[in-house]
């Protein structure tokens, strides 16, 4: 690789989005320990895994996960099929626009919500509802759509990792089957990558053909310690880098960083108010706060947002405002 | 492709351990539709997705599944540890060597077995156990390793389709952390491919360092109905093309012939007792029953071990005993 892609002054290098400095640096000197030949770090390309949460991580989480959008919007498309929600929590809220009112009921609020958009129908059905979603609806702040919404610099990171024979998984709270529809697109991880929260699935042959159905049953819920499960039981391969922005990441991070021989830990701090949004130790959602510490403790990279970034989105100029 | 390796004759035919005819060149015939640029059935590498059943399909499954062996050993080596299982059945009759006994206890009994040598480990002890077992254990019948009881035709097929542009995956009863000790060095299907039956884990800090313990509680028992459910969740794709052996095959042949565009479902049938062993509609283990009779009414391949194969194993020459 000539120099002008390794300092990032080259209009080619493939992480042109990263300011230069430690952060960029970390994962340069990295990538360039598992990948040479004879070296003592060096991994075999199969064994290249890297894992990343998505909400936050790859794209935005606020006023809250994306996915949560979706679910509302389809509680308003169902409400005429169940006249009983009008007066029953937390529907009763999704229909007055009270998300005040929706958050009051916590998490089993969120769940019940969940539960009911997205489950009862078969996989073949909920997908295309979720293309068709994801092409029509904008964010409520930047009027973009979601799928924009998305990191350049991570977008950069992802490609970079594969062009040096690393193979790249979501590993996401988010659910799966939601995912699954843009991933691919979006991010280059293809469906069998892509690792999240997930409900039961029913085999039925329906009028004799074979479907899968939705089961309102929660199968795993993708955070925290199920992280590395969820590793476990897809890959079973420890990741040799893993990159979060959470609380919720944070026993992946761990479960990455104990593994032998070179290791990379990478933390997204949002601390953009202008160009992103700022929060970190006390919001509701997105919460990183263990995490931070014990990035500071392990010598994990940081991602200064503000000033580790050149830009955040891909619609944006450098510098610009959300 | 030269004609040389098209139809079998040539030294360098990638299917050399299929005779020539109908089986073999169903095979060829889907192979080049799906991947013909521009034809009416070509489809993107990428989802050229082929599940492969494990037991009975990639490796031999008599007298039972190899890793009930694996099990009754341990049961063996773990047995000074548990004085009470002297006297308690399933250990008992698997202490006195009884087989019959152990069957007596029909499926409930099996999976007390399971559990009780598959559970309370972490994932880091189990598969070095598993490893060790399979270097050094050979099949009571034939005195080869398990690992060298794998189907000639099925490693060839598998290499052809890879070659091809295909991604293989094995979607198999067999426990999914067991499979992938060996399935990458015997079958070149990586752990990511690999895809079984799973009990739960729980992530630990145990002296600051993570571990993920198995627990003796099944999360997916990957067999009939749950082959498709198990293929969506963890591929989210509906593979093209299918392979097994028994009627726990059968629906993860439904669904993938279901799907739209060229799809290709076979089976093997076990009717060679000289080279391999001869079972269809009533064992115990491996019954190939119903999925026999659709297979004949939906024109399925069906693979006569003893006409289609011209070896079983990688260790016979054509036409030798077991």
């Amino acid at each position: 690789m000539p120099l002008s892609q390794r300092d990032g002054t080259g209009a080619d290098d493939p992480l042109g989005s990263w300011n230069d400095g430690p952060t960029k640096q970390s994962i340069l000197d990295f990538v360039a320990r598992v990948t040479q030949a004879g070296g003592a770090d060096y991994v075999a390309p199969g064994e290249r895994i890297a894992t990343f949460d998505n909400d936050g991580t790859l794209w935005s989480e606020r006023p809250f996960p994306f996915q949560l959008f979706f679910a509302l919007d389809q509680v308003k498309a169902m409400a005429p099929r169940y006249p009983e929600w009008q007066d029953k929590e937390p529907f009763k809220s999704v229909l007055a626009g009270d998300l005040k009112g929706i958050l009051s009921g916590g998490y089993p609020a969120l769940i019940e919500i969940f539960m009911a958009t997205h489950s009862g129908m078969t996989t073949d059905e909920f997908g295309p509802a979720v293309v068709e979603w994801l092409a029509a609806t904008r964010h409520p702040e930047t009027n973009r759509l979601f799928t924009e919404m998305v990191f350049q610099p991570m977008l950069e990171l992802l490609g970079y990792l594969r062009a040096n024979g690393f193979k790249t998984f979501i590993v996401s709270g988010g659910g799966v089957e939601f995912m699954r529809t843009f991933a691919e697109i979006t991010y280059g991880v293809p469906p069998e990558q892509v690792i999240g929260s997930s409900g039961k699935l029913r085999f039925e042959v329906r009028d004799g053909k074979p479907v899968l159905v939705k089961l309102p049953q929660i199968e795993v819920l993708d955070d925290s310690g199920e992280k590395p499960a969820a590793i476990q039981k897809h890959i079973g391969r420890r990741p040799i880098a893993s990159f979060g922005n959470s609380d919720g990441d944070l026993e992946m991070l761990q479960w990455t960083t104990a593994g032998k021989g070179a290791r990379f830990a990478l933390l997204i701090h949002h601390n953009d108010a202008t160009r992103e949004w700022a929060y970190d130790r006390n919001p509701s959602i997105g919460q990183l706060d263990k995490a931070l510490d014990e990035a500071a403790v392990k010598g994990w990279t940081v991602v200064d947002m503000k000033n580790d970034w050149r830009r955040v989105f891909p619609f944006q100029s450098t510098d610009a405002h959300r």
